[in-house]
């Protein structure tokens, strides 16, 4: 299949590139369970991603201003905490299971494909974690970006528009020499009405037992690939 | 001698990371002599870099707003051509041409030095190039940054305080955890003096037989060093 003008690749991050759910369940075991907490741990990392979409609903709607995500996180974890009945936690505590995030695991396919893709095309990140995120978890991770876009240096939130084309801008590029790759549908529609290309990766294990949507792609997108091996097949690389 | 803390480096890049002289001049020979141009090929790529400060000085003072150095560098280009009599190029000799500065070479010891210093930092661009030409400069001469920061992300130009800052913030670090890398005793008396560290990187040879300032540290930088080997020598990498 043709690449088609594409010179650079974007990259939802959360569930497309990495695996958010197993490994802050990870954290936050090796954080709580040495202080005696016993909870199932999938669930927390479940009630905490719960928060994530409400938490940035609040600054697309102009509700508050922008944030960047870490701190969003903070708050969301802060109320998890309560959930749980944790207490017992000092700021030095919170602040490394907030960083749980920085240190979340690329899905098996995702340094391999990556380095394939990279030879080709730009790779950059668009995700609704900030830099510090993203460039953190890229050294946890080996993910080898060659630039850190999205939400923070747009300072709005995905799926705004303007959060896409900021990035756009900022390589030089046409929105159609872009091709935006996400495991989720709306991520990829929204991305699409910009004008960028578009490229499906399943990930239907994200959410594990209890995914409800984006076990495959439900629009016409530009490519549908089962994980990033395949997509690096089907750019030619 | 100790790492004191630090956490990420972020370099200057014209002159301190590439020789932007030498390929400037190459990139000139190779656009403007099947043309039939025979021209002193360094002097036409140090009269196009004499107008760069002009031109963001332009932007600092508030005379216009924020443009990318890619629109800047075009502008100045239009001149220089002027000034050597050159007329008969297309738009598209133009673009690539102007695009001189997305290919310059890397100084020798620049990418075998920040390989070394990757394992133990996070390394980034703190240049007034624009995002793109950073990321086609990285890819085309293999420089392995973590994040590309500077003018653009920052909308000014260095040496305004923000430029740095705006780096720093969205590390989310404190200034004092950042070291800036520069061949420039003005741009690290600038970090410096917004709290982050500095290290004096020598290129005694940027400018050429015309070089008049910069031989050396003429401040107290927090390294001083003579290529960026020995930076990652005296920062134990």
């Amino acid at each position: 299949m043709a690449d088609d003008g594409i010179k650079a690749l974007v990259f939802d991050v959360f569930g497309t590139v990495v695996d958010w759910r197993t490994s802050v369940a990870r954290e936050a075991e090796e954080c709580l369970s040495p202080k005696g907490y016993k909870l199932d741990w999938l669930s927390f990392a479940d009630k905490w991603r719960g928060k994530y979409q409400p938490a940035m609903e609040k600054v697309r709607s102009g509700g508050r201003g922008f944030v960047r995500l870490d701190i969003l996180h903070m708050e969301n974890l802060r109320e998890v905490l309560q959930d749980f009945a944790i207490e017992e936690m000092t700021e030095a505590e919170l602040d490394f299971l907030n960083k749980a995030w920085h240190r979340l695991d690329p899905w098996p396919d995702s340094v391999a494909g990556l380095l394939r893709l990279k030879k080709k095309f730009i790779i950059g990140t668009m995700s609704n974690g900030n830099v510090a995120l993203m460039v953190n978890m890229a050294k946890n991770g080996k993910l080898p970006w060659d630039v850190i876009l999205g939400a923070e240096p747009a300072q709005t939130y995905k799926p705004e528009a303007k959060t896409y084309l900021t990035g756009v801008d900022w390589l030089n590029l046409k929105p159609s020499e872009v091709l935006m790759c996400a495991a989720h549908n709306a991520d990829l529609l929204a991305a699409g009405a910009e004008g960028l290309k578009t490229a499906f990766i399943a990930r239907p294990t994200e959410y594990g037992p209890n995914q409800q949507h984006d076990f495959e792609a439900e629009h016409h997108f530009d490519y549908i690939t089962e994980n990033m091996l395949d997509l690096a097949d089907k750019l030619g690389c």
